[in-house]
């Protein structure tokens, strides 16, 4: 039994189709469990089949659930084809944003007779919504990148470089038990911080600078996400304010996140504060995004989308307001959406640090 | 003048279209500069044009060569087709691996009247071929790979984890200046050895255990990729003999490699070896891969393919043999292959080390 399936059976009943080929790996180990880097998944009514190469046997019979496992060798489509796995399947759902012109080529040069329906964000609204023991694990990396902040308070001093953090930033969360970095981390100083996307580079931090840190971290094949902004010395008064009101924007919309609310509504909570404040044009990216095996992931928390957003999703809320030249600020929690309210996974404090 | 460009219009040429359309990053890199997150790169005959989002402003300005930029917002096809960037083209060249049923059905009803063809590897033959820039590039990230390994047999010792072992290489790198990993590092010690792509555990490395090692980092762009396999305390005669078989598989595929000869040959040089001391069905890869923004890009060195191999493009040669429950070898260099042989680029020693 695996009920991740069964919601995916659904689909085929809704899309009148015979068959969903799943070939995105992060929906792959959502839907039946396998990790590795090489796999297709292929649900029908009444069976479902993991289709992966030799390197992944072993790896692939330990953790799917679900699907009969297939080891063919490369050539995963040409197995599907070879195997008739397919079955009486004469519609088949594939995942529109993931699969490109050549793999679509290649199946149907393989199963002429086959129509391919592409469905975009097949699966996703399955995705977001959380189960308890995925919260667990978002958790459990949030609690690790909790810890590496608090270490990282101890290290950041004037002539320090920003790459030089970015290492530490790593190095703790590898010692701590994360499989990678959900990303690179953004550790940006002084100007640099008002590049909402900054790289790190080797500026020296420097008495006054803002320094703004983005980072997380993936344990058991979830992502961690959180910004915080720190002082390496007195900022400065129009630094302070900003920090205020950033923060006055992510706590009016913590308060007001829910599962059910348009996603630009809760967005516009936090725009609302900061236009107020005179920095509306300063806030040049959306709230947050949906975050779990893909750091960035369905649905986002946008003035783009009136979409409601889903029970039970892991979504960043994370104001920011950049002022080009001098500095930027942005703070950052993961929440799942409740339908009375949201619960936060994140642990950091928010109060302006000045180190 | 930006002389990739010119490539890019010499395929316009070969297909007799207007229009060649770069979506994949690394290939927008490799065209125009563009080292940023969201952008794509419009090719015709007698212009260029790239469309990045608002957060790439200033960076897509002071990186891009050739081509003109523009910063539309988030909707870059639709900034190409409202502001008529595709001029007369007809037809236009896409990237048939990395576009995707979406990003076409996009395109399609943005521009009713345009001819998409999907091209296989449009730019993988130019991309191949590496400047005397890009080998500098992939040089000085092995020399800190190498100096990382160097570093790293002072540090492992019996009872360490592999995931242990795994944070220091990461941060032995990020220290030296590396932007990222090309790859989460392996650490390997004995059975899990034989997995050709195991996964850090928190197995203890026990004491005659043989450790696979395989990792590389990103600098300015180009990725390092290296494998050695090394012995904590004594291993033991076959696993003495195994090493030796697999260095001089190695060592004569080294010897052999050069621009112009078929893929499989090269592949066949250390595979005969292998074989040829018992151990044939325990070589379960290819012999190797293109390397360059890339960690694998075309070509493959594969007995799966006899194209010849480009003059002077980067790839590793890693043979290695793997016996299920007991441990593993592999060694892996980057090599350029040049008319009349190849240039290593890996500097770490190669005898057996034992701890």
């Amino acid at each position: 039994m695996n009920h991740r399936l069964d919601k995916i059976r659904g689909l085929l009943r809704t899309h009148d189709a015979g068959a969903a080929l799943v070939t995105f790996l992060p929906d792959v180990r959502w839907a039946c469990g396998f990790t590795g880097s090489n796999g297709v998944l292929l649900v029908l009514p009444d069976a479902a089949h993991f289709v992966t190469d030799g390197r992944y046997r072993t790896q692939a019979e330990a953790e799917v659930r679900g699907a009969t496992v297939h080891v063919p060798g490369y050539d995963l489509f040409g197995h599907v084809a070879g195997a008739g796995l397919f079955g009486a399947a004469q519609t088949t759902l594939v995942q529109a944003e993931h699969l490109t012109l050549a793999g679509m080529g290649r199946l149907e040069g393989l199963f002429p007779g086959m129509a391919w329906r592409p469905v975009e964000r097949m699966l996703a609204a399955f995705v977001a919504e959380k189960e308890p023991e995925e919260i667990a694990r978002i958790r459990r990396a949030q609690r690790i990148t909790d810890e590496v902040f608090a270490e990282i308070l101890g290290v950041i001093r004037p002539g320090m470089t920003e790459r030089e953090v970015a290492a530490e930033i790593v190095y703790g969360h590898l010692r701590r038990g994360a499989e990678r970095m959900a990303f690179d981390p953004i550790v940006a100083a002084g100007p640099n911080g008002a590049l909402p996307h900054a790289r790190p580079t080797d500026r020296k931090i420097g008495v006054g600078d803002l320094v703004v840190l983005d980072f997380g971290g993936v344990r058991d094949g979830y992502a961690s996400d959180m910004t915080r902004t720190v002082a390496v010395g007195e900022p400065g008064a129009e630094a302070r304010k900003v920090y205020d009101v950033v923060r006055e924007a992510q706590s009016r919309a913590l308060e007001a996140a829910r599962a059910g609310m348009p996603s630009k509504a809760l967005d516009a909570v936090a725009r609302e504060v900061i236009a107020a404040a005179g920095y509306g044009d300063c806030f040049t990216h959306s709230l947050g995004h949906g975050i779990g095996l893909q750091t960035h992931e369905w649905p986002p928390v946008s003035f783009r989308t009136d979409e409601p957003l889903p029970e039970n999703a892991a979504v960043t809320i994370e104001p920011g307001v950049y002022l080009p030249g001098r500095f930027g600020v942005r703070i950052e929690d993961i929440v799942v959406l409740r339908a009375d309210g949201c619960e936060n996974l994140t642990g950091a404090p928010k109060d302006l640090i000045v180190l």
